[in-house]
């Protein structure tokens, strides 16, 4: 018999969201201070990937040397400062840069052909304290075109980031950031909401192709923070309702036309979807953003890399939010706040979905990202290069 | 490569026993003292069902939400009487009773349609302090009608419960209760035993159809305490005889046309088997029963509840019987006794079998089973509905 | 969908090398001191098998009693000195020797036709401490036949067994154990050659069958303990060098004509590989001997027996060898030194591989092994048998 992957059918079945993640395009894998002088093996996008540093250098290989199948991340640079990494087992000696066989260590040095063989090279950059490889069949484009500019400008904005590994695939976990109305529901009673008002929900969702192009924004207008059900009572229930004595902070606000952020910087949307499974978050003042990055290891799991994302205002200011980055929003929002999503994400039984008024925005995502992925294209250079070459 | 389940072949390919259970039954699933405010999540034979409680009344609904997947036993009752569980992601709110969605809590009071959506709801009930659920596609018939009267008659019948989870299938679970002539041998040495002679064993098993149409009952004639075997030497061997200087207790004695269970109260069976997949097992003087339920989890895991049941002879009596279960059966028995089974169960290769003298209880059980079970008819009743509608 | 086994392509494909090993041949299971009263259960490529010992006699049957499933190993020989095992399940009680049942003891002594049932039953041996099994179709030949002189003869000499389960197919073992210059790697900075000139590499390797017809012999010429490689630097890289300032010890020296092993001993090759999966390593002294038995449990891991075997000289030089085993060998060499190996072997990603010079001992290996191989023999027998009897 074999094992059924999907008792209650697969609902992504015919959205053409690969279970894998989108290929072509940069993802985050790693925090570059975590790469010392040992080599990392990775699973980015199911493949296998070795990370490792030459000389402040970083490079990053397929994992397995094609010789006899050992994993280079158990080997070293033995050479450096020549971007080299040798496979463990017999030493096979392969550029960082390009992943070819530079050398067959106990073979000597008059080995023949060592040159024509290789293992694939992945594209890779450190940006904004993460270590970024881009896993595809194309050439990369520049990194720096592909994130929103508050993450390069480092000079303008300072800022934290964590990361964690779900056990769950990429696309149950994107699903849960496209501005579905979960969080004033699975968040309410979170420490950092508990004593606000829930977020607007019951809204109007709306979703707009961003002008760069890249992806999608959401609007959501008349949401409202209460509601009345028939046989049932109100939302949120009266014993939740007395201890709401805050007001609601910016977290829970739509941008609308007359916000710092467009005024001034031209960001009109409070919440977008990015190519090829980002999350952008930003508040109405237009001084904090949130980038937030899934990046698909293999078909049960992700890795989440989130950025904090502060306007430089002057060191004072600037040290004040660090703190209040340490002491408050590392554990009550990347910590205890997402961890109510990780619970319910990682629990998700697949299946069938009946879709309602507030996937609009999960809908608008998965069909936008099919339309715009950069792995159609890819898959039709190949095809056509495939053709002329015969 | 396909997974392969069963090297040795599949001892139940052929025997029409299901492989998760026979469906339109009743089962126990949870002692109901442990189902507090937190609803739970259970598998029954091979289904997904969360079991919650509100305002003293049980209800038990299928686990998967079917919105977007997530599991409603991460939800909670949030409008305490009104016999609902709300989804932990968006807030889809389920009746109890019915299964129908009432209230998408996200998407405000006036969402469309939402009582057209339901999961499935499974008939529940409690009964002698365990939680019952009935699995199938059949309206249920009354739990009462489908369990020995001791169970029922909590006023002439006291007695306790335990239960544990095995991990095999339910099929070699039950196979172990089919009067087998296994306990003389696996159990000649447990604690409770070890000092008596061991149960007769080499008899001649015939097996009956119940009066009730409900299942088999056994006779176990001419058995014997010991046996010489040519070559090897007696059975027990004669190092394990010195010991056994006690009388026989009524565990290992047949029940004959004499004994107080047939004169005074009709039980002609010492042990019988009852649909779908219990042990009923009682003592000569008709004051004490077993009955003990196999409920399937999955492929490779059953849940066993077994009660022990008491009549009631005045107060003194049954304080004594209650000190006796719990400072001796609960532990001897319950738990030494049946851990030998348990180690020698979850331990079988399943794979094709010999069947011998022995047996006859096993076979006659299984043939018994397949004849008389509900889910033929149900089936059938199924196809013609089917048939009819086209 | 099918679990996928070998996603990067199977590198045993075509070979003809069998996934759970060579049949037909012994292979040590088990040191022989380890096997108590209790009965052992054991797999070896791929079989269930129950190892058990009454009266000092060690038998090897089937694991999984026909009758039920139950497994013999939970059983026990209940009649001492008669060579059998009685199920834990109904008692039927197997002939250690031919396999039959010989009793049921549940059903009594008359129990009819009980002879004609019977499980597997496998040669078994002990020799040089070790519980030898024959797994195959054939009658066994007798293991002294099979095993190198230096392990028959234990007057004229002395050793110790360590043990393993590496958790890696068994051809990966063995393909580990071919002379393919992986030592001079893998090993160098162990502890126990650290301090020396790595061995010699790059050589040119050359297999010859030896004479005896169990395997072949390997001799590598013409290596170098350095080399520079362009572009990259000498290896051993410099910073590896200055503390190697010991002479080397005989384990990296290859024999030669002059050798004391040649000319006083005959043994020709400082290394060969046996059939079915042994390594047989000398040094040119000719007085210590490596013994190395790859023996297939299942796909997935392998359990490898080794002896070090040291000529007896007098008693004074046999306890320095004792004490240099005990206090040296035995963990810098069979523990630290291999567990560098076990890392690396037990990582592998098996796939497609590229041959290079050094692999040169690894294919002669697996020509020469399939060529050899009785399995061969063993099935075109049975072809033969099975068309004689239609």
């Amino acid at each position: 018999m074999s094992v059924q992957r999907f008792p209650h059918g697969d609902p992504y079945e015919g959205t053409g969201l690969p279970e894998l993640g989108f290929r072509n395009y940069w993802y985050p894998v790693l925090a570059a201070w975590r790469l010392g002088r040992k080599p990392k093996a990775l699973k980015v996008l199911g493949e296998d990937v070795v990370v490792f540093r030459d000389h402040g250098k970083v490079y990053a290989l397929a994992e397995r040397c094609p010789h006899r199948g050992a994993r280079l991340s158990q080997g070293q640079c033995l050479y450096p400062g020549s971007g080299t990494i040798s496979c463990p087992y017999h030493g096979w000696t392969f550029s960082g840069d390009t992943g070819r066989c530079v050398a067959k260590l106990m073979e000597g040095p008059d080995a023949s052909a060592s040159r024509e063989i290789a293992v694939k090279s992945y594209p890779v950059r450190v940006l904004r304290g993460a270590v970024w490889v881009f896993v595809g069949d194309i050439e990369a484009p520049p990194l720096e075109d592909e994130v929103p500019e508050v993450l390069k400008a480092t000079e303008d904005w300072h800022g934290f980031a964590t990361w964690r590994t779900y056990r769950c695939n990429w696309r149950i976990m994107k699903d849960n950031l496209c501005h579905d109305m979960h969080a004033p529901f699975v968040h309410r009673n979170s420490p950092e909401l508990k004593f606000q008002p829930v977020f607007p929900f019951a809204s109007r969702l709306a979703a707009f192709p961003l002008e760069g192009g890249n992806g999608i924004g959401y609007v959501a207008r008349d949401g409202v923070p209460s509601a009345d059900y028939p046989g049932l009572g109100p939302f949120p229930p009266k014993r939740e309702r007395w201890y709401r004595f805050l007001k609601p902070t910016g977290r829970g606000k739509e941008i609308d036309a007359k916000s710092a952020a467009v005024q001034k910087y031209g960001v009109k949307y409070r919440q977008s979807s990015l190519m090829p499974g980002a999350t952008f978050i930003g508040r109405p003042n237009g001084n904090y953003y949130v980038l937030r990055w899934v990046t698909p290891i293999d078909e049960h799991s992700n890795f989440y890399y989130s950025w904090s994302l502060f306007r430089r205002q002057g060191w004072w200011r600037t040290l004040r939010e660090k703190l209040f980055w340490i002491f408050w929003v590392s554990w009550v929002h990347d910590w205890l706040f997402s961890d109510q999503d990780k619970r319910l994400l990682e629990a998700v039984i697949p299946g069938s979905e009946i879709y309602s008024r507030t996937d609009a925005g999960v809908i608008a995502w998965r069909r936008y990202a099919v339309e715009h992925a950069r792995e159609r294209a890819a898959a039709a250079e190949k095809r056509s290069a495939e053709a002329a070459a015969e």
